[in-house]
């Protein structure tokens, strides 16, 4: 959706093209680690893949960076899932990690072998459990965010379709603020593991009013849900307690979902208009 | 080290020979699941090759008994490993998982897989978190099993050699308590997870104390521990609490570490005199 930017060095490849990635991660001084080849909703149909594609891509590059010196290696973990069923909301990074599907097993993993590498290695690890993000240049094929998906059917004129009674609550950060982040986790001293949410639960029929709203203030749009039959296995509740990224690394989120709401309009119509 | 028994039908092959493990769980009413390609001390040379050997294999096979009905899938885990450093000891099924090398992190893996495919596709899984099993026909190859090792030594005249000074206390079961666990898992109503050991901390001071005192007292054979430099990494003290198993399975361990020693000594004896 951008041009690339000039000071950026591309290389676009496959992350299980291990020989591709340990040559772009030769000369660098820390990794941000965004790849993933499953979604929460995809990676349960083939668990073997995910496994493959997701853990064992990663613990090759791991076992190459034993070498070198890092400043600071920072994956993206999954807040939605490696808790699994809460038992308390908000969740801190000490609840018990209880995955009930195979993307959050994979991501525990991972998460355990940053734990090792960082004890037996040195290595600067630093773990970002994300919530939802949303904002411009998310993806809108239905498959994962949920917001951007809903946006782009409204500019449409087609109406969201929500499964369940829209009773599931869920932690939206926008992309902004998960960028921001990033970029602290990646320059601060700190290591270990971090929730990366908004601290605010919403219920997705209280997300539908409010997109509703943001859509008819600005273009007069009125669009109405429509909800069908629930899915199941979907994690009731999930609010991330962010306290520890707040008191140790000095960030906190700063866009409320009002307005990183009109903002991700903003962009989808700019690209439904142009498209 | 036994004869084959005329009662079991012996299908013999590699693990991740994917067709010939689902041909032998073809017609079967109950699994006990207790292949490993690695130990311990060997699966952090290697993760990608502890990933591919053991959490892939048992996935493939997962994903074949969606559409069979088992009576139960028993699981052999690592009660000295999922855990990690324990917080508090004797350490409960609850305590956090927070495993420090590869051989727990896959265990790990494969629990929350167990634990997936019992909510997603009712496979009745039960998990037994072994501590440290010994007793007669156990290796002695020096990798894993220090009783049945070192009793190995001292049968031939060699003197046991401890890496530490021998503080590391650790949690011995017999193989007989440990086999009778594993058929009252295959055949109770349970699942889920349950610590599988004594409840009993031993030193690896005491137990090389305890194991001279028994070599001596049947074989007049006076050995002395050799102490070398510390292993680092080892974690200080494993305890399992095996309440649960004593609760919901009616078990429990029933020979205590010096008969279980004599017991495993004899055998032992009778091995080097054979051979």
């Amino acid at each position: 959706f951008r041009p690339p930017s000039q000071n950026v060095d591309y290389v676009l490849g496959d992350v299980n093209d291990t020989q591709l990635v340990l040559k772009a991660a030769s000369d660098v001084d820390s990794i941000i680690y965004l790849a993933s080849t499953t979604v929460p909703t995809t990676a349960n149909l083939d668990p073997v893949a995910d496994v493959t594609g997701n853990l064992i891509s990663i613990l090759r590059l791991l076992t190459e960076l034993r070498t070198k010196t890092l400043k600071k290696f920072v994956f993206l973990s999954s807040g939605g899932t490696v808790y699994g069923i809460p038992e308390t909301v908000p969740i801190s990074e000490n609840h018990p990690l209880r995955p009930i599907n195979s993307y959050g097993i994979v991501k525990v993993a991972i998460e355990n072998y940053l734990f090792m590498e960082n004890k037996l290695h040195g290595l600067p690890s630093l773990i970002l459990r994300a919530s939802n993000p949303y904002g411009p240049r998310q993806g809108h094929s239905g498959i994962q965010g949920i917001i951007g998906t809903h946006l782009w059917r409204m500019a449409k004129g087609e109406a969201p379709e929500v499964w369940g009674d829209g009773s599931v609550v869920r932690d939206f950060i926008h992309v902004a603020d998960m960028a921001e982040l990033c970029y602290v986790a990646l320059t601060s001293d700190q290591t270990g593991c971090f929730n990366a949410g908004s601290g605010e639960g919403t219920s997705i029929a209280d997300l539908l009013t409010e997109m509703q709203k943001v859509v008819s203030e600005t273009s007069g749009l009125e669009v109405k849900t429509v909800y069908k039959p629930g899915r199941s296995f979907d994690v009731p509740k999930v609010v991330l307690d962010v306290s520890k990224a707040k008191n140790l690394l000095g960030w906190q989120p700063r866009i409320g979902l009002t307005e990183g709401l009109r903002d991700n309009w903003q962009w989808v119509r700019e690209e439904v208009t142009r498209s």
